[in-house]
């Protein structure tokens, strides 16, 4: 296999779509040829989010791949964005930092960053330093090459103007600056979820406007969360996040839905694409049972965070807490529709207490556990993305599976 | 009557809308009560148009009425849009000029503009001061304002986007940059033809956001030319400048049509509107013939822009030249549909002669006239706007009254 061959191979192993892909394939022939220096591959990161999970690491390890191969990895701190805010002070998700505060969840989240990217080839900017500068006749001319129509398509513009929620005319600028980061940077490629492909779209515009090649636009599926809703959040308990320790990833990554085990393996870990297909198979045809699937995922989680060793230290200690805790094979399951719950609430639907006044009782002698963690606050409430494959248990025999109703859905977007 | 009754009547006389109208009389006897200073009222000019015609001067002489009164003239040169042009280019009606074409445009426009407005109390700023130094930070706080919907149903971009034409970004801007202008001159009242009320609102929301009292808005109906088209264009010879010479301007005057002699006089001249009422009640019931309407608006507009002693002259200049042409009274009238008319053809349809080649040989005698003027290039063409109203002549004996026809109809606005 030609390293070419093997380039494609990896690059393309999960994405959701490459654009213009014949172009993304020539560029990587004429680098192997030596008639282009190495790709310039962008990915921008928005410093208000310092804390990253596996469905960020996604696109992270992606670009980790073309660092592999020589590629040079561009990664965009959003700064300028991040301190201007929302200007009309609507918008929760476009909080105004400071310029510390920048610097500060920068630095975090880079920390972050490089348990998954390699130190080099690796050129790290922050876009501040081209539009902080920009002028009013700059802004101009970045907002003639795009028609209101073509922004009108972008799918959650779509929705708003239908819905007729106000899309204030700043939100149609926030896509046009991350597209003049491309220029900035010159970029070979840019990488992003699948939720970003109007606004890496856009940067091909804008460079070809600049008088620049087009940048190559290749998009990663976004990753559901452990329980299967569509948003993955920290503050719904349904994701892992690569600074977990090992135990703690592993248990999470226990508690996936079946139906996700493949994804996860795809996106989420370096297994390689054969061994994921095999995976994939035999789960499909039942030669493999779910469970022994995801202590691989578990495993292969560790591995990649912490390292082999750590992953088969949590493997055993995971097995001998659940020996201990002694779950029967065969406790019944139960299935929860809520989003939040009140422990004497899950106990009552769980059918392990009979009143309330006994839950509170049990909670109080230290006799109910999640996971095998024992409960001390009968005010305790659990969102339902923590509850989801947990085992709730009172006293010595009485036990639960939880699983949160399939039927929810969540729209979202990877946050 | 006080003299705020007396600022009412001069102020709203002719104006198509005063938004919001309790507000601007509040504020004209708060300065009248001395709560106040006075208004501030701006007007802003497009740099890129030299040659003010009297469909130009209906705002100006509005704003020469509030100058009358002891309000400030705040005339607004849009420096900056006519330096930027349209970015992309694409843009006929957004040159880009260079600064030094813009300082010459604007001395050009003043020196015309100063046969309307009075000396004083007037200001004259260049929009180039406050938005040649806005930041990107700037702009996204000044689209913060405004929404995507809002800004679609501006009926020009209702219209572009219904129709699919491509409304470029940066094309939302300008109706802002404009507001933003309020706010840095502290607007009391903005005036306007009616095709800007939504740019002229625009401004109150942004003076809201910034704290200051929201301007009123004043707006003037738009004047059709002389030949009752919608577009008033020099190109098209059916407007009257507002430097051309008495005669000139006493013929073109004539020429208007029956149907918008009132609109000229209520407009475009400074007759009282008790006088300007009483010519359209005579009008109507037939005790005024148009033409004698007509004479008062040609002197009007003669006295206004030259002076009464000129106003006279013209019209005994014109008389005599009328008699000594020596059209008669019953002479047929052509009414012409083409927009550009060859001279043969012209002379043709006019069924002055009975072939191109007497036409030609006609025009090579000297025999041909167009109000009185020997035409001597047999291949020349003439806009319908010119031919609309004159006296077409072959010979001594043979004449007609030339017409466009009025179910010809342009939207292209006030040019």
């Amino acid at each position: 296999m030609s390293d070419v061959d093997e380039q494609l191979q990896v690059l393309t192993h999960g994405v959701a779509d490459i654009q213009p892909y014949d172009e993304f394939e020539r560029r990587l022939r004429q680098v192997a040829a030596g008639e282009r220096p190495p790709l310039r591959v962008k990915f921008g990161i928005d410093p208000t989010s310092t804390d990253i999970h596996v469905g960020h690491a996604v696109v992270l390890r992606k670009l980790a791949e073309f660092q592999r191969f020589g590629h040079t990895a561009v990664l965009i701190i959003g700064g300028f964005t991040a301190q201007v805010g929302d200007p009309s002070g609507k918008s929760a998700t476009r909080p105004r930092l400071t310029a510390e505060q920048v610097t500060a969840n920068a630095e975090k989240y880079l920390a972050q960053v490089r348990l998954v990217l390699r130190d080099a080839p690796l050129e790290i900017r922050d876009n501040r330093e081209w539009l902080a500068e920009m002028t009013l006749a700059d802004v101009l001319g970045l907002t003639s090459h795009m028609t209101v129509a073509r922004m009108l398509e972008r799918s959650d513009f779509a929705e708003r103007y239908a819905a007729q929620t106000p899309i204030a005319i700043s939100e149609f600028l926030y896509p046009l600056l991350q597209a003049r980061d491309s220029v900035a940077v010159h970029a070979d490629v840019e990488l992003g979820g699948t939720d970003q492909t109007f606004n890496l779209l856009a940067g091909r515009g804008l460079q070809e406007a600049a008088g620049q090649e087009p940048q190559c636009v290749l998009t990663m599926p976004l990753i559901e969360g452990l329980d299967g809703s569509a948003k993955m959040s920290k503050s719904y308990g349904n994701t892992i996040g690569i600074t977990d320790d090992a135990a703690d990833m592993y248990g999470k990554a226990m508690r996936v839905r079946d139906g996700l085990i493949v994804k996860y393996l795809r996106l989420a870990t370096d297994l390689p694409r054969a061994e994921v297909d095999d995976i994939a198979a035999r789960l499909a045809d039942g030669r493999l049972h779910p469970r022994d699937a995801k202590r691989r995922l578990a495993r292969e989680l560790v591995a990649l965070y912490h390292s082999p060793d750590a992953a088969q230290a949590a493997q055993d200690r995971f097995d001998v807490q659940f020996r201990e805790r002694g779950v029967p094979d065969d406790i019944p399951t139960v299935v929860l529709a809520g989003e939040r719950w009140f422990l004497p609430s899950l106990l009552q639907t769980a059918q392990l207490v009979t009143s309330g006044s006994e839950a509170r009782r049990m909670v109080a002698q230290g006799a109910v556990r999640l996971d095998g963690e024992v409960l001390t606050d009968a005010t305790a409430e659990y969102d339902l993305g923590r509850l989801d494959g947990s085992v709730l248990q009172v006293g010595k025999r009485r036990f639960a599976r939880l699983q949160a109703d399939n039927s929810r859905t969540s729209v979202d977007g990877n946050g």
